[in-house]
C-alpha cells in the first residue's frame, strides 16, 4: 500500500508564486513611527540639504586667503566684524581681512569661504583675532547641498525604513509618508489534539504551539498576526474558519496536525475557497515536505506542517519572504547577513532534497562554530537551542565535519 | 585661547554606568504578542511534554518485537485490534501479535513500543496487516518527556523572546506573561537653527533630523519613543522641557548643536535637574567626542551630539545597549552577528581614540568588502549609504587596505 502522497515542486518555483502575489494597499503615517515599515512612494530631495553653506566647527568665519601664510610664529590678523546667529540669515559680509565669529551649524556669511577653529586664533581685543594656522577654501563648511543636491533620488519604493531613511525623509519636509499596510494574516490550527494554551490537556492531547510561534514569527517580521483559534478536524468547521480568515486577511496559513488524512483534510478546505488554486503540494526539502502553499482570490494560503519545527524552518525560508514580499518590501532590504561558521559534526542528507538543519552558534576563540541540533521535528526544544539553520543542497549527499558552512541566523 | 572642552571618559567605563542602571517595571502581556518583548519571569516546565508517547508517522502502533526479522520476502502478519483516535486515550491494549492504527500525533496505546510506518505495510482485509520491515523500540516515536522533561529550567528572565521562545511558553500552559515594560525614551532635539519637519526653513535655518532618526532608532530596538519637540537654545525652556521629560521617561536623549555654547547649555539644564550627576562629558571615541551622560533620578539622560552621524554612531554603540538593559534585557540576547568583510581602502586612525567608520557592505563573488563611506558626520547621507559600523581600537593608528575587518551591522 506504499503510496505516493503528492509530488514535490521544485523551490525555485516556489519563490516565483511568491513573488506574483500582490502587495497590500499604502497608508499614510507619522514618519516618527515609520521605522521598520516598507516605503510606499519614492524620495526624490526637493531642495538642497543643506541649503546653505554651514560651519561643522566654532570658530571664526574667514576667507582663506587672508590665512595664507599664517602659522604660530607669523600669525595673521583679522578685524572681527560681526557674529552669526544661530538659524539667521548673516547680516555681515566678511570682506578681506575680516572675519566674524560662528558656531558649529551656523550660516557662512557673505564673503566668507572657510572657517578658522577657535582653537588655533587668540582674541587680542574686542575687535581683533590672531590666527596661527592657514586654511582651504572650504576648510570646515560643509557646502550647500553637499549633503543631497536637489533633484537626487533618494529612496524608491519597497525600502526598509531604518532611522537613516525617516532622518532624510524629515530633512526633505515630509513628516507624513506612505508605507505599506502591514499584511494581516490569519492562522488557523488545526488538530483534534490541540487544546488552547491556557487549558490543561487530557491524557492524548497537548497545548496548541503552532499558533504562539507563527504569531510571534509574523509579527517580527511585519505582519500583523490574527488568530482563528484551533479548528478541530472537520470539513464544515474548518472551511467556515479559512474562508472567514481568507475574507479577513491578506494571507492565511493553517498547520495541522502531520497526517495523511489532516493533510488530506486542508487540501480538500483551501480546494473548497473561492477561486482556490493549489500551487505547491509538497516541497524537496526536509523538515517541511508536506508544505502547501495555495491562492485563493489573489491572496496566498500557506498549509504549513503540523510538527512544530517543521512550521518554523518553513515559516522562516518561505512564508517570511512571501509576507515581506505582499507587504511591499523589494529585494528584501533589511538585510540578513550570513554567519560564517565550521561545522562541528558530520550530516549526512539526500540528492534531491534541501536539508534546512537547526544549530547553534558557538564561538570559541573568534572562531564561529556550527553545532547541529539534532532531534525530529516534533521537538520544540530543537529551535529553542538554536540560533540559525544551514542548508545542504540539492546535489549535496552531506557535509562532512569541519566544513565551512553559512548559517542563516534567526534575526528578529 | 586653546581650551580642554572636556576630559574624556574610557568607554569601558560608559558601559559600567550603563550597567548600574535599573530595569522598567513589569507588566503581563498576552503571549500573542509577545514576540521580540524581554522575559521577566523565569519558566520551568511544569510538565513533560508531550506528556505521552506519540506517534511520529501515520502507519500502526506495534510492538516492535514482532516485526524482528520481517522483510520483503518474509512479511509478518500481525492483527488489526483497532484504531487510535487523535486526542484520545486509547481504549485497546497491542498484546503479542496485534497492531492498532495510529496516525501522526496520536497516544501510543498500551503495549506498543513503535511504530510501523503505513508505507511497510499492506492491509491484507480488515484484521490482517503484512509488515515489511522490522522496527527497535521507540522508532517513529517521540517519547514522554522527550521533549522538555517537568522540571526542566526553560527560560530566564532577561531573554528575549523569539518565536520559538513564545511557543514553549504556550507548551507550558501559559497564555499571559509577564514581561518589562518597554522603556519610554523622551527625545529633546535643541537647536535655534531647527525648524519641525513639516517647515519651510529659512534661510539659516535647517529641518530637525534627531528627532526621527532617534525616535526609529528607539523603536526598533524595543523602546517607546516620545518627543518633546524642538527647544530653542535657551535655559528656561530647555529645562522645562528636560525637566517634565525626565519625570514622564525611563531615560531622556537630548540632541543639540555641537556647538560649546549649546553643550555648555545642556549640561547646566542637565546639573539643574534634581538629584541630577553628570557620568560622562566626553569620550575618546570618532565620530560622538562631545557625548554625555547624566543620571538623574535613577534615570540616564544622553546628551548627544546635534551632527546627524555622529548622534546615530552613539546611540548605536552606547544608547542602544543602554536602552536594552533598561528594557531588561540580559546579555543582550538578540544577537547581532558581525560581518567579516575585507576592507577596501586604508583608514587612519589615531592612538587613544576608537574610531567608528561608517561601511557599506559589498559581496562579490563571494567575498564581502567593507567599503568605508568617508565625509563630515553633518551629513545624513553617510548613514544612508551604510549597512554598518567598523571599529578601530584605541591602541591602532589605522587600517590597512585588504585588513580584515568585523563589520557590525545595523540590524533593525
Amino acid at each position: 500500500m506504499t503510496k505516493e502522497f503528492f509530488s514535490v515542486t521544485p523551490v525555485e518555483k516556489v519563490f516565483e508564486y511568491i513573488s506574483g502575489f500582490s502587495a497590500t494597499g499604502v497608508e499614510k503615517t507619522d514618519l516618527l513611527y515609520a521605522g521598520g515599515r516598507i516605503l510606499a512612494e519614492a524620495v526624490v530631495s526637493d531642495i538642497d540639504l543643506p541649503g546653505f553653506d554651514r560651519s561643522t566647527m566654532d570658530g571664526y568665519a574667514v576667507r582663506a586667503s587672508d590665512t595664507f601664510g599664517a602659522s604660530e610664529s607669523n600669525p595673521a590678523y583679522l578685524d572681527i566684524c560681526g557674529s552669526i546667529e544661530m538659524g539667521q540669515k548673516p547680516d555681515v559680509t566678511v570682506s578681506p581681512g575680516k572675519a566674524a565669529r560662528i558656531a558649529t551649524g551656523g550660516m557662512l556669511p557673505d564673503g566668507a569661504d572657510a572657517v578658522m577653529m577657535i582653537e588655533h586664533t587668540s582674541e587680542i581685543d574686542n575687535t581683533t583675532i590672531e590666527v596661527y594656522r592657514r586654511v582651504a577654501p572650504g576648510t570646515h563648511v560643509i557646502q550647500k547641498d553637499e549633503d543631497i543636491p536637489i533633484n537626487t533620488r533618494l529612496l524608491k519604493p519597497g525600502r526598509r525604513l531604518r532611522p537613516q531613511e525617516t532622518g532624510i525623509i524629515a530633512a526633505m519636509g515630509k513628516a507624513f509618508i506612505h508605507v505599506y499596510k502591514k499584511p494581516v494574516i490569519g492562522i488557523i490550527s488545526t488538530g483534534d489534539e490541540l487544546v488552547s494554551a491556557d487549558s490543561v490537556p487530557e491524557t492524548g492531547c497537548i497545548r496548541d504551539i503552532n499558533t504562539y510561534t507563527l504569531s510571534s514569527a509574523i509579527h517580527l517580521c511585519g505582519g500583523v498576526p490574527r488568530s482563528y483559534g484551533i479548528v478541530e478536524d472537520q470539513f464544515d468547521p474548518l472551511f467556515a474558519a479559512a474562508r472567514k480568515a481568507a475574507d479577513e486577511s491578506d494571507m492565511v496559513i493553517l498547520s495541522g496536525g502531520s497526517s495523511v488524512g489532516t493533510r488530506d483534510l486542508t487540501i480538500e478546505v483551501i480546494e473548497a475557497l473561492a477561486g482556490s488554486k493549489i500551487l505547491v503540494h509538497g516541497l524537496p526539502v526536509r523538515p517541511g515536505k508536506p508544505t502547501i502553499l495555495a491562492e485563493a482570490g489573489g491572496k496566498s494560503i500557506w498549509g504549513l506542517p503540523g510538527h512544530v519545527a517543521s512550521a518554523m524552518v518553513i515559516f522562516e525560508v518561505f512564508v517570511k519572504p512571501c509576507i515581506r514580499h505582499i507587504g511591499g518590501e523589494v529585494g528584501f532590504s533589511g538585510k540578513n547577513y550570513a554567519v560564517p561558521a565550521t561545522l562541528t559534526r558530520n550530516l549526512s542528507s539526500a540528492q534531491g532534497r534541501i536539508d534546512y538543519v537547526r544549530v547553534r552558534i558557538v564561538e570559541k576563540q573568534g572562531t564561529c562554530f556550527a553545532e547541529p541540533i539534532l532531534g525530529p521535528s516534533g521537538l520544540i526544544r530543537t529551535m529553542l537551542d538554536a540560533d540559525g539553520l544551514i542548508k545542504i543542497g540539492m546535489n549535496s549527499e552531506g557535509l562532512l565535519k569541519g566544513a565551512e558552512v553559512l548559517v542563516m541566523p534567526f534575526q528578529y
